[in-house]
């Protein structure tokens, strides 16, 4: 069972090609953010270095969010097209379990947190409990205050990753006091090799779906959305 | 600071480019050990796709092992050669450190254990204490039975990684019941990036070398010297 995943919801960019029990190969910056130039020319380069035919993938997988609007649509897409072109199915991976599988290891609850603006974040909460991992709290919104008050109660070592978990370090930090643990710079940003980590996960769950079901998870709207509601309303309200 | 480190001293092949607080970017494979040919063309890819130069990398991190003695000598040598070139300094890492950092957030203990042939195993134990990691057991070779002894009477979890951990996956099971955990696919092997995050720290605590001071670290003589010295002391039975 073959997975190849792309990462681009984040400034991080990847590609990682994974059987179930061996990484086969992963390319990732952290670099520029120009996602649409650089994740095909990655993936190439992954699977010619690991001679892997693109037919020969058996599923692909994207980070669907939450995360960078822009990013996501842009690793979404071109999963959706490779796998619509190739008649293959997919895998959505929400970006949150992808950054918790990766501290898989720690005893706690794994909070990802990822900077959704002015002081609010995308979250949720997993725990390892026997291999499998237990959503403690589903994706959501918070304001990062209201989100540490709801930590504090409960008797549990916290690990932080995420972009907004250095964002907000001294915060957290003086919140949780020793609850609170941060993820290491190995571990802080999402990766290709962890979405297809859930992937294959997810795979052996009969979640696979079709290219045209595979939707972007935007928790709340765009800016320009916003922005464009905003404009609506005030128009409304002037004519009414 | 930027350190390039390269990896080879197992089946994965990696160059990782990291910051002090970021991972620039990464390449790995886990696929055929020609790493001789593809060490260097990957460490081109990783800089071009970085646009970093090689003469803005700072100093340069090498695995000197344990493990594979050809690959240990292909990846010092080559962070050697790259370092004498450009009037670098360079870090040494052991493979069993660079495999427990990838695993910091464990509570317990990180014992790597890689394959030595005929049950016996490179392995050493790190303990996470207030963000240091620190050495239990010191690097050595032991018959994987003595380890499990040992490890038994230390009344804490232990975190399995390496090569010889899916190897001995059984017995390990069997002998340590539930004090044993395993590390995951992500984490299994070692990775350029976990030998760039050690040599970060080792930098910091003024553990830079000159290329002409980095040693491999054989914990035990080759194959090879060991049939020869075998053959020497038959010739010299046989003339004595």
């Amino acid at each position: 069972m073959k997975c190849l995943a792309l990462e681009s919801s984040s400034m991080v960019a990847g590609a990682a090609l994974m059987e179930e029990n061996r990484l086969v190969g992963e390319i990732r910056t952290h670099y520029k953010k120009n996602h649409s130039e650089r994740l095909l020319p990655m993936m190439d380069q992954l699977l010619t270095s690991c001679e892997c035919k693109l037919k020969e993938v058996d599923f692909f997988a994207a980070n669907v969010g939450p995360g960078s609007f822009t990013g996501v649509r842009i690793g979404t897409g071109t999963v959706k097209g490779l796998a619509h072109a190739l008649k293959k199915p997919v895998v959505s991976v929400n970006s949150l379990e992808a950054l918790a599988i990766q501290n898989q290891s720690f005893k706690g609850w794994c909070s990802p947190i990822i900077d959704a603006q002015k002081n609010l974040i995308y979250t949720a909460a997993y725990e390892m409990h026997h291999g499998e991992m237990i959503v403690r709290q589903s994706p959501d919104v918070f304001h990062i205050l209201e989100w540490l008050e709801k930590l504090k109660k409960i008797d549990k070592p916290v690990l932080f990753s995420g972009d907004a978990a250095e964002m907000h370090q001294q915060r957290i930090k003086e919140f949780l006091g020793e609850q609170a643990i941060f993820a290491d710079v190995l571990h802080r940003m999402p990766s290709a090799s962890a979405v297809a980590m859930c992937g294959i996960q997810k795979a052996k769950k009969q979640e696979l779906i079709s290219p045209e079901e595979m939707i972007p998870l935007y928790l709340r709207t765009s800016q320009a959305e916003r922005a464009w509601k905003q404009k609506q309303m005030e128009k409304e309200g002037t004519h009414s």
